[in-house]
């Protein structure tokens, strides 16, 4: 994933050039990431003869958006989190006003690069389905049902839990992984299978090194869950039972991809890097 | 305005017909406006020969924007209001958390409104524009400017208000009047410079009410600007002189739609609602 970062980091420079104080928070909450998703739409693209300069737009305006989520999820009325991708959150490092503005602008900017010519005749398909990823249906209402399961008295169970993954994180995942074949018209099925696979085993993952992470490495807070009495797939499944659980999810993610041979190897990689990260 | 307002608040109802919380506050944040924006969409299309039920979902899109942008700009960390549109606030309503999320799915749901093939070959101009008016060089930028020249120690310029508020709420303004022109495939000059005139003219009818209104009819907090020592148009031109101006930027906006003959005579109307309203 290297490449990608240094592809899609080149691509922010020359985006968001401006030296106001906007431009460098923006910069800033886009630095430092995996870039996983960003990663996804390149190499979804390249599955389906997409041109890496038009994906990479694509690619940009997933990492926008995720960029957007988290710095909105950072801020003290929601999560309340200081450390991320081992760096200050961006209302630590500037203020709350800064923060809520920049990841505003940040997901305005998802839809301006998303919104040309260059994406041919899917373009419309692609906003589309960024925006219902990304909304009341997506991400967003997967946040609300966070924010409520905190305040329940009851404990999510396993399916809600697995709702709850698939709308906050999943959505997001999934229009990554679709991307390229959605810009080349192809069907989507075989990358939806995969990505449904994928964000799930992500999200075990993440509970895994909630558990088993120092927060140096891992670069955000660790123990929260816990700490919040939070019902996650570890405290519900075991450790080992979870661990089981994301190795099965990751053999399933590369067997969706039996249709692209060993083109799909790169894909397949990045499912077993998912659940092998330790940040 | 009123036929715009109940066609509007209809697709409101659609659009938006979860039972959920989040659906209930993205409703609450678009009702009790005055709906310009979007009035000023489907006069727009109809002088440009658009299909009403069409041009409908781009007043619904810049109404859902406008919405985010002002929930986002009463939170306590921006403008800290207590009063919009004659009642609390979102986070006075529900809390701070869920009006970052209603705004949030507000933003996202302009665009996936924009992104139908219904809109025709120009539905990704569209798209862009609105990225552009909202984002980082448009809405969000202008709001920067705002909260730079509240902890600045030298008052505005008039040039600098005048660009504050061209970003922050003149773009807007201007999609709105333009869309109907794009999305047609017509030239968008006449529309534009009345635009310019008519977002003028609203932003010194605002620094007017602000002075001269009640909250209770206003339907939001007054005297505000001269509390935090503010320069607005009022103070740095006087009351009378900033009348003067307003009516000159209307006879200005009016003249702009001579191209339209009669036909334009709705969006003249507009231009003086605009600096003679109360609220």
């Amino acid at each position: 994933m290297a490449r990608t970062q240094d592809l899609i980091s080149n691509r922010v420079d020359w985006v968001l050039a401006g030296e106001d104080t906007l431009s460098d928070a923006m910069r800033y909450a886009l630095t430092g990431g995996k870039m996983l998703r960003g990663f996804l739409v390149l190499e979804s693209a390249r599955l389906h003869g997409v041109d890496e300069q038009v994906a990479l737009d694509a690619a940009l305006a997933i990492e926008c958006l995720h960029a957007y989520s988290l710095v909105h999820d950072d801020l003290p009325c929601m999560d309340n989190d200081d450390l991320r991708r081992g760096m200050p959150t961006l209302h630590r490092q500037w203020d709350e006003g800064l923060a809520v503005l920049a990841g505003d602008a940040l997901q305005s900017l998802a839809f301006e690069l998303l919104a040309d010519a260059k994406f041919g005749p899917h373009a419309l398909d692609l906003i589309r389905a960024l925006a219902q990823a990304a909304g009341k249906e997506g991400m967003v209402s997967g946040q609300m049902l966070d924010i409520a399961a905190e305040s329940s008295p009851e404990p999510l169970t396993l399916a809600q839990i697995i709702q709850l993954q698939s709308r906050k994180t999943g959505c997001l995942i999934s229009w990554s992984a679709m991307a390229g074949a959605v810009i080349a018209g192809a069907d989507t099925t075989p990358l939806r299978h995969y990505a449904d696979a994928l964000g799930l085993a992500f999200q075990i993952a993440d509970d895994i090194l909630d558990v088993e992470g120092d927060a140096e490495t891992v670069g955000k807070r660790v123990r929260k869950d816990a700490a919040a009495g939070k019902a996650t797939f570890v405290s519900l499944l075991g450790l080992e039972a979870a661990k089981a659980r994301a190795v099965e999810l990751c053999d399933q993610a590369c067997a969706a991809l039996d249709v692209y041979g060993d083109q799909g190897d790169t894909l397949r990689e990045a499912a077993r890097f998912v659940i092998s990260r330790d940040s």
